[in-house]
């Protein structure tokens, strides 16, 4: 690969040509390409690689598998019968994979047997990794493991996600366009996860509570980057402790853009909950300051200092300080080690007196948007790196338990029984059934639990948690209320009584049209079809959806968009595509906005 | 109330008279009376006291509703606006009700109003209790709260059942016929309950563990019992602690009937359990003596010491012994403190070489039968006194798991989860259906619980047990083979995983048709209807079951038959009606018995 490949040359390109071109990319499967030819031309990469997903996902299974069973075994060229490709052995060699201890090498071996046994299609990893840099053996080894638990059909899917970023990987080889915003970005997350608590650190766990010294840490961090290495014009960090990166309008009394994200994280978190909405920015930011732009808007970078409620109960203590949401009565709740929210606020040089001046006035902002990790699998399930957001979901919790009669599981028959978990059982598959009906509801029972069941005793208690979240409150509200109908039906038809406690109630907040237009422009603009999407978890924008319009950009997560979890994870690419579509919302407003 | 009320009175009684002969039975409600009429004659009062249940029963909710209604609430005169009847007025005199504390009186007070409240009328207590002695005013003020949580419908039967056991306290009261030989059995078992464990003792819990100290002194209680009080003619105590009592038929040499049951305890549990399988049969040696009588064949009642398998996993040990199923690998478990199977047997003074002669020579015994209290809620529901087993139901238990994805409650749409804790869900209530669907089936998830699950993740995992129990072992496989499969197609619809053990498997032990017959007749000798039920709970006579024939009685228990719990309770003339039918099984093997 000598020559760079540029998108104007495939754009011209015939289906022969195209295929040659493209030659590499998919693993012994030009039929890919073939099929990706037909939706030229191609605006951005990203839509190139678009395309070639399109293709394979339009492919139908045996196709697909085809291109599974088409990658080599993954574990060294000794053990491989098949030839190679250059791509594959030189990954494989990158990776290290050549050159396993032979412990490794048999780990490999009885992995490689046990996932072709479970299911029939060879381990196919990107072992380039998010970054494009390369796993270690330890990381695909791990990997490996983990994925031979996966349902058969999420670990075809997961397989072909592979192959698609073994080919985004591989094209930048053959373009040379690498994505340098998106791993600046990329870098300061891993670099900021190097700072965590103590007990957690030890064990290589990311875990950032409100002002303890990792905290603190990430907090210094920031500001430096902003100031340094972005160019903010002003950062400071103000009395609850968010970090504010100001970069100026041409004119420095202009209105602001405001965004902005949390950078704490819950226990044993990942890297980028959050921390992906300061970093964004900041790319667009240092980029601007680098072309010596303005723009006819001020933007203001707010890191959250708290959002998790991990320390303290006192979830998006950070951003409720922007909209005058501080509760004074949060001051006396002390921390698992007994410090008191005040102490540790006075502690780290914070004026607690200072905090109602932290509240914003909202004439002085244009709006507020959030880029943030999807933390879900839709975009990663879909092939899609970026989601608009239509709406924060309100949100509803309960904790309850039903209550039967303990028995003796033999001699107790059938219709004498009053077995408290049965009614959890039904009512759980009614929440079930109730959600799927309505498009953008879900309802969960993550709590379920018979409090020291035995084997031979009909259980007489069921303990049971309800979460239930729509995109508007109403739709909430409704399903809420159908469940609880279902619950008393439950008791009255099994014999049962029950205790419920509703312990939150969150209003939804839906984006504000004007800014959610504002990324989905952004979106197309990048070549990439406008996925429209709800946020199941809430976010800072939230709070600022108090005071002024708001819209969220959703990156997609990989693993299935697992979150607060170690596995969390994002390409360098999607974060480039994230910074790219940050830079058109710019483009968008300073257009709207008058000089 | 000066004369005596005979059977053969009542049985000549007109309307009128009967009416007038039962006046005070039931509270204000002479049309119980007079709907049992009908019925005479009655060959016993267990008769007369099963029509006037029938009466009850069918007289339709309205009438019972009335029936209830006519008593007073319980709580002394001074609080009462009706009138006493002279039996109530007695009773909670006699109770203490009357001279409660203001405490105890406020308590009451507010006890009376929650339940009319809750279940529209005044809660009936039988204060006399289940010897006919009279309960603490403690105990009551505990049933009374407890009574509280239940469900209406079961709430409802279980005032029924109060009214006719204060019923039949009276109608003892008017006969004079007191159960001499069940109150015996009933003090037999009181006291039997002074010894308990260290740590259970103090609490005034029943616990009695294979050869602790408490186990011993039943031991040597139950022996002294044997010899002094009811005359058998050699009482020893066998190589595994088990305590045997022989009766000798005139002829020494002659074959015997072998009975008997166990007198080891779970921890906390009932002083009925197994027990009562000792001490009935005892009751009726103690008559035979006292009556200087010998039968045509001797009697052997066993203690048995160990059945309950709760201080070594060592299940039927006892009972074990006698059929030449004791495993020499048991003697090396070591109990909670470290102590062997084999070394406590040796502090016992037990000689482990004998072991293998507690083995019984069939040949050498009529077959085996076994009286057991139900330790289920079916003959309690029923209003009937006995129960005769058909079958010791086979068993078949599992502990497994789901396995599906943790994912963001909020994030997470309903079509893209793979919830574990559906799938358990979906499968109990499989398993409930299935069993349901056929007679003497039963089926239980006992364990149910989402490890560590938070409200606000759907569960990756769920941990379940299932108890499977029938009559028949090809039952009981058909049972568990449907809902494995049913498992299976989960796992499919629901893209989960699921791990499975299998940890028991027992066979079914149906009883032989003639001994089974036997009960039959002395139950219906008593002027009883026959039921004949399976047990669910496995029993000593499931081990005598593989070397002779055997069949067993079930006897009613209180507190919807719950067992294994301190709330275990018959009542002693339950205990009489026991006693009577093992001495008209007794005649019946007399008469089938050459001399």
């Amino acid at each position: 690969m000598t020559d760079t490949l540029t998108l104007a040359e495939l754009n011209q390109a015939s289906p022969a040509r195209f295929i040659q071109l493209l030659d590499g990319l998919y693993e012994h499967s030009p039929w890919v390409a073939e099929a990706a030819w037909a939706a030229r031309p191609f605006a951005t990469l990203a839509s190139l690689k678009r395309a070639l997903a399109v293709a394979v996902r339009e492919a139908g299974r045996d196709r697909q598998l085809a291109l599974l069973r088409a990658h080599p075994e993954l574990a060294g060229k000794a053990m491989v019968a098949r030839t190679l490709t250059a791509e594959s052995s030189g990954e494989q060699d990158r990776a290290g994979l050549t050159a396993c201890t032979p412990q490794e090498f048999e780990q490999l071996q009885r992995l490689n047997a046990d996932y072709n046994a479970r299911f029939g299609f060879p381990f196919i990893l990107a072992v380039r990794g998010p970054r494009g840099e390369g796993l270690s053996r330890a990381e695909i080894i791990a990997t490996f493991a983990r994925r031979l638990d996966n349902h058969p059909d999420f670990e075809f899917a997961e397989a072909l996600r592979n192959v698609h970023r073994i080919a985004e990987v591989r094209l930048v080889e053959k373009t040379g366009e690498r994505p340098e915003a998106g791993n600046q970005v990329w870098d300061w997350a891993e670099a900021l996860a190097v700072h965590s608590d103590p007990g957690f650190a030890e064990a290589g766990q990311l875990t950032v509570t409100y002002l303890t010294d990792a905290h603190r840490a990430c907090a210094r961090t920031l500001a430096g980057w902003m100031k340094e290495a972005c160019g903010f014009d002003e950062v400071r960090t103000d009395a609850v402790g968010n970090v504010v990166g100001v970069y100026h309008a041409s004119d420095p009394g202009a209105r602001r853009l405001l965004t902005g994200s949390h950078f704490d994280t819950v226990r044993n978190g990942g890297k980028y909950d959050g921390r992906l909405g300061i970093l964004v920015p900041m790319a667009c930011v240092q980029a601007l300051s680098r072309a010596g732009r303005r723009l006819p808007f001020g933007i203001e970078v707010v890191a959250f200092a708290e959002e998790e409620g991990q320390r303290y109960k006192a979830t998006f203590l950070g951003s409720g300080a922007l909209v005058g949401d501080f509760n004074p009565a949060w001051l006396a709740q002390q921390d698992a080690a007994g410090v008191t929210l005040r102490s540790a606020m006075e502690q780290a040089g914070l004026v607690i007196e200072d905090i109602p001046a932290v509240r914003r006035d909202a004439a002085r902002y244009l709006g507020f948007v959030e880029v943030h990790i999807e933390q879900g699998p839709v975009l990663n399930a879909l092939d899609l790196p970026l989601g608009v957001v239509t709406s924060i979901n309100g949100s509803l919790r309960y904790v309850g338990e039903f209550i039967g009669m303990a028995s003796h599981a033999g001699t107790t028959p059938m219709g004498q029984r009053s077995d408290a978990a049965l009614g959890a059982a039904e009512l759980a598959l009614y929440a079930e059934r109730r959600a799927a009906a309505q498009p953008d509801v879900v309802a969960t029972m993550g709590i379920l639990e018979v409090p020291s069941g035995s084997i031979n005793v009909v259980p007489g208690r069921c303990r049971f948690s309800l979460d239930v979240r729509a995109t508007t409150d109403a739709a909430r509200d409704a399903c809420a209320r159908d469940i609880l109908a279902e619950l008393d039906r439950i008791c009255e038809r099994r014999g049962l009584r029950h205790r419920l406690e509703e312990t939150l109630r969150a209003a939804a907040a839906p984006s504000d049209p004007a800014w959610q237009a504002r990324w989905e422009n952004a979106v197309q603009a990048l070549g990439l079809p406008v996925f429209r999407m709800p946020s199941g978890a809430g976010h800072d924008a939230m709070k600022l959806h108090e005071i002024m319009p708001q819209a969220m950009l959703f990156v997609r997560g990989l693993n299935a968009g697992i979150s607060h979890n170690p596995l969390e994870s994002i390409t360098a690419d999607d974060a480039q595509l994230a910074v790219a579509a940050f830079e058109h919302l710019l483009a968008q407003l300073a257009q709207d906005t008058p000089a």
